[in-house]
């Protein structure tokens, strides 16, 4: 689906990635993907929010800080999370075997892994692969890479841009994987950027951070927070040029590009939420504030009464009005009005009388829900999905 | 199911209740309910947190604070909310046409409404059902009444106890109905109690507002809240006696009771969850305060992923670590236990090895989660129910 026309462009100067099974998932499904930068590039992070961190995210958080990388090692099938002493010492292992492979010095790697939590990680089939891995290396082996992180997402999630930055043609590579235990703040998911820009750590970090705050922590599918949520960027320089530095037009161009990206991977990631049937575009406005307008549209779009009715087709507004009132914001009932896919189906608070035309309206893939309070000048947008069966079939299926 | 056992003695002297079917509902269910107390009674109302609430809900709280009156007409099938002035004329109208009925003065009776958002009420057919439902009132038409409120309940929930105070028999009986957008603060639904005992409305409240936060605010079946939860308490002081005063030992014993009967009904409407196939009691303890173990509670509670893991047996307790690790409370990952049915799982926050004895015992019914933070002094307990398929098949189904 999205991302696979983009395939044959797939590449980055001076970045080889790749993907392989190394046999911790079943069925020979690929589970262990490897980016390699060739010279050492800036890196930056930014990581789950949850308190209950997975061990490769408190070892990339140390070690990213550090600013400079060659790249990142992960395995998808086993989260490495509340493993113990022994998750650390994994998560090592699993770092200094790539660095070993590639011939890199010590603190090279960085390491990701996502799947079931509190099983310790089968770290000998990781290591026993490796070398396999590090040989099928190549500058176009970005979409095995996406399939090897892959958990119950249905599809690979990558996209790359072009933008002429300061001169050059600035190239940025994305990837991510994510389905489930989606929810702002942000979003369960990995995400690995590969970028030719010359860019030092700190500009890479803020760029990131303005990203991932208007694209990964605006979308959920079921209000869960993993403990591995992770989002790496590596920028090598090899596309020459002025180094692009913080607040100048070149950054502003580069943020543009990084947060286009994450948006088209995180909207990926909507659309391959478990069991979704529909991608969901919920606009709050007219609040008296951002945060308020935050609140309304997170409690809408995590109203399992409004997803529900959303998969049934339902364009049942007074469940987002149910929502809206619990949402804690400022809200006078009687100047509410609410859209579905432009259909005004709430006016001055209540019904229309154009269910109707709102119930054919909705019956596509992409719903927009708007609502404008009417109180103020400010807006929040995010992104969800429906609830349907699936959902609860993929949750409620035993591990194996 | 519940509450069946106690039908033929539910009834409190000097109350008489009823349920007919007035055409709100298709299929001649009932849909119509009257609740009465022969003379003036204390009343006292806790309502929702909802910032939209229903025309009936502001009706009532508004009347309510005149601390007497003589009981309430309750309709379901239709929430009268959102429904702008009409929808308070229609409440006002439906009580006036029970007050005539009845022969009783403007004023004296309160109003509630539960069932769909936004459509106007069909006040001709309450109102020309009113005379009939008045002349089928009787001591023991409680469960007509509480057949009447249902929506998408299974079935019908009612409750009576006795208990001796201050040298009396007091009796106290609740009639509730609540299966969907049942949530903490409050859980959406109607509950309706009479009682004999010799109280002003002031004492009442008290008595009421401790029950409500100790029962009803502590269930969760989706993490809605409804614009129409309304929680009454009607006192006609037919038992005789000294006055229950708050503070005096009576006080004590009656709060006792009414927390007892409170946690019944709200116990039933967890069991009568939409879709519900287990009833998950969840304990968090050894939290540095309240607030933080009914923080991670709720968190556990409202978790997609947790109630879809039980929903398919599995003692998935990662998913059980990470909705306490995303609940922003003070934790150390190491030291947490946690327990599903009596069985560890979870010791110095890794795996016990005890999954498949926890999988045993958790294919039961009645399921708790015990969560040890090993921090403090501090509990928290709350009740929610699995995540089935059943649960968005009633969600998902157009309203009709």
């Amino acid at each position: 689906m999205a991302g696979e026309s983009n395939i044959r462009r797939l590449s980055v100067r001076g970045f080889r990635a790749g993907g392989i099974a190394s046999g911790i998932k079943k069925g020979g499904r690929k589970d262990l993907a490897l980016i390699v930068s060739d010279s050492p590039s800036s890196v930056a992070g930014v990581f789950t929010s949850n308190r209950v961190k997975a061990a490769p995210v408190l070892f990339d958080i140390k070690r990213a800080g550090k600013g400079v990388s060659r790249g990142v090692i992960i395995n998808s099938g086993n989260a490495n999370a509340c493993t113990g002493e022994k998750g650390f010492r994994d998560a090592k292992a699993m770092a200094k075997a790539a660095e070993g492979a590639l011939g890199l010095k010590d603190g090279s790697l960085l390491v990701a892994s996502t799947g079931v939590i509190g099983v310790p990680l089968p770290i000998e089939k990781i290591t026993s692969s490796i070398l396999r891995l590090s040989q099928r290396l190549s500058p176009s082996g970005w979409m095995d890479a996406a399939e090897a992180i892959r958990t119950t997402d249905a599809f690979a999630k990558a996209a790359v841009k072009k933008k002429r930055i300061g001169g050059r043609d600035v190239t940025l590579l994305g990837i991510a994987k994510g389905a489930g235990m989606i929810c702002p703040d942000m979003a369960t998911m990995l995400a690995f950027f590969a970028t030719d820009a010359v860019m030092d750590s700190a500009t890479l970090k803020d760029a990131l951070s303005n990203a991932v705050r208007l694209s990964f922590n605006r979308i959920t599918v079921d209000n869960g927070t993993s403990t591995n949520d992770t989002v790496l960027i590596f920028a090598n320089g090899l596309c020459g040029g002025q180094p692009i530095r913080a607040g100048g037009q070149g950054f502003a161009a580069f943020s543009e590009l990084l947060t286009e990206l994450s948006l088209k991977l995180s909207h990926m990631v909507v659309r391959d939420g478990e069991g979704a049937t529909r991608f969901i575009a919920v606009e709050v406005r007219g609040a008296v504030s951002e945060g308020e307008a935050k609140a309304a549209a997170r409690k809408i779009a995590g109203s399992l009464l409004v997803k529900t009715a959303f998969f049934g087709g339902d364009p049942n507004w007074g469940r987002i009005m149910a929502a809206l009132g619990s949402s804690g914001i400022k809200m006078r009932e009687g100047s509410v009005e609410i859209y579905l896919n432009r259909v005004r189906v709430v006016e001055d608070g209540m019904d229309t009388g154009m269910e109707k035309a709102a119930a054919r309206a909705i019956k596509k893939r992409d719903v927009t829900v708007e609502v404008d309070l009417k109180l103020g000048s400010h807006i929040y947008k995010l992104w969800t999905t429906d609830l349907s069966y699936d959902y609860v079939r993929i949750n409620s299926s035993y591990r194996s």
